[in-house]
């Protein structure tokens, strides 16, 4: 009998763990949240993630369930670890991933660097936290935030009057970075480890918006030290699957480490084209406690570019002959998500051995789809 | 409206076109034998692909009728044609890959160059031409062969006996071959083309076992020249979509073409992990007129090994840890098929800058699931 991969979430990420599933022999079945969406494909079943009948329904049939996202509620996921199913990454990692605060006082116990952080429930402790931090902070609600809501740079406690009545909010230090990476680490519940090279991404108005694989002009220090981390971060959560960790590069060559995600991220999507396994056949292999795949580049430089919506509706399907026409080594990944103006629906790989080349394409390919 | 693609059959040819059609937002529905093939995911319908109202039901919502396989009967192809159905590749270019006797006579006044042939309907005449090419001979049924099957090497027309009942039998003077070769092109019905560098295929037991690519110790001349063989063919067959041509590479430097295939061909697998632009992609892209990707290796050089069923049953699963394990770098496919000794149920792809290292890799990796 073949593996039974369960995903929970259709979105693009489940959508992109298809094909590695398929091609790995593996059965993959996906509850999507409604019918149409991006892993339609592999839809069996429809409904609601934070229903406990409905996962436990979908989660009966599978070997492993895993996820599109880290929404899913921790009494569900303890119900079903309780029934013996195997869910991974499992709810003592993905609550850390769901509640930024939890996250914080976790890595400070593991001597991870960050940046500083206070919890703070009342406006007068924000406004003591930015005395001490130079009159502006970045405030965060602990959960539920993701490309870019949920955080707020603030200077006054009034810039979040609305936040504090549901609960105790995060602030942080408003770090002086010179740019933004990230690191993806693969782990196997029986503990094999893959370490991806530390990439450079670069945001536009909260969202990820091109990353270049490896890092460029890192210090030769550089990976290593962002590699550790990120090892430190899956071991020390027990994080199974893909981890993504989000970094602040400083203006002073520190790293600290800004966002998680337990599950494949934006930050990996380069290793689709680029690296000899990409992030979703990694996800399935580990998650499933397959062996791992090796990590490495298959080229010395890869380019990810974002397709963000725009005001055209099928942008997706009529620009598309012109960009394959005019790059016909980029490779062009879409959604299957309707264009809104600033929603990802689709990305551009290129890959080469000159870097300026390898962003001029993915570049070029993406803006066909861009206005 | 994404485009949508319909593809005829359920193999594992329909099941590699899937993931490049998700990429590129096509939408693909497939038309399956039975149900629980290897392109299950996608299937849409299931039925007789030599019954026109079966056919006709499913290619009536799709944009592009194409193939997992070449014998959906003339008649129902010239039926969707008459009504203004998007056919790739047509009846008119198909018919050639349907009868090997028409596939002969059309090459020849093509002046393509080929083994001597001839046309034999009884006895005599195949005794003719075992007498005039040096006693023995092979002979092909026009129709329904594959993977060796429909052909038999001869010395007396007694060993075909049984099959003159059905009909004219294709006669081929015996090639003294050094090695065999494949020559892919991609065609799309604008024009537009793509030439895949040759390769050297090894047979065994008359199926594909081992693919090379590109095609090692060529002689300059040679990809230039199986080029111009593959290109003559797509333009005077009117091929869209890809075109394999097997070649003979005769001991005397010539090169002789063997059979056709219209359709992504297992002498192409290789490109899923060594091209930019793999066969199953450019299939897509072509049938549905879009411009073409860059055919062009990824890396120096490129292995596949075939996957053939053995006796046990449950290899591909209970095999498959042991193989990632010891090949992090190999990339295993497999096709959703109970294994059965001899058929086709998967293939390995290894790529790198070491031939001997490459196939090295890809022939240890296949070997975990061959017995």
């Amino acid at each position: 009998m073949a593996l039974t991969l369960g995903i929970v979430g259709g979105g693009q990420l489940a959508r992109m763990m298809i094909a590695p599933s398929v091609e790995l022999g593996v059965e993959v079945r996906v509850l999507a949240e409604e019918p149409g969406m991006s892993a339609a494909i592999a839809a069996t079943a429809v409904g609601d993630y934070r229903d406990l009948e409905t996962v436990r329904a979908f989660a009966r049939d599978v070997d492993v369930v895993t996820f599109d996202h880290e929404h899913v509620p921790q009494d569900v996921l303890r119900a079903l670890v309780a029934e013996g199913i195997a869910v991974h990454p499992g709810p003592d990692a993905l609550q850390f991933a769901q509640d930024k605060l939890r996250m914080r006082a976790r890595l400070a116990e593991l001597g991870i660097p960050q940046p500083v952080w206070a919890e703070v429930t009342d406006a007068a402790q924000l406004q003591a936290f930015l005395a001490e931090n130079g009159g502006r902070a970045v405030v965060k609600t602990p959960r539920g935030g993701y490309d870019g809501k949920g955080v707020r740079v603030v200077s006054s406690p009034d810039e979040v009057s609305d936040w504090f009545a549901d609960g105790a909010l995060l602030a942080e230090e408003l770090v002086d970075f010179s740019r933004e990476l990230a690191q993806q680490i693969a782990r196997r519940p029986s503990g094999e480890s893959a370490v991806y090279p530390v990439v450079e991404t670069v945001q536009r108005g909260g969202v990820c918006a091109e990353v270049v694989a490896p890092a460029p002009h890192g210090a030769p220090r550089l990976a290593e030290v962002a590699a550790d981390i990120g090892l430190a971060i899956a071991e020390g959560l027990g994080v199974t699957g893909m981890l993504a960790v989000e970094l602040f590069e400083t203006t002073d060559e520190r790293l600290l480490v800004n966002e998680l995600a337990m599950r494949p991220h934006n930050s990996g999507h380069w290793g689709q084209d680029g690296a000899v396994t990409g992030q979703f056949e990694q996800h399935v292999r580990a998650v499933l406690d397959l062996p791992l795949g090796d990590p490495t580049p298959r080229q010395p430089w890869a380019v990810m570019v974002n397709i963000l919506g725009g005001p055209v509706a099928d942008s997706l399907e009529s620009r598309l002959p012109g960009a394959l026409a005019a790059h016909p080594a980029a490779k062009i990944h879409t959604y299957g998500k309707a264009p809104r103006p600033g929603r990802k629906v689709g990305h551009v790989n290129a890959v080469g051995t000159d870097l300026e080349v390898v962003v001029y394409e993915a570049r070029a390919a993406a803006a066909f789809f861009a206005d």
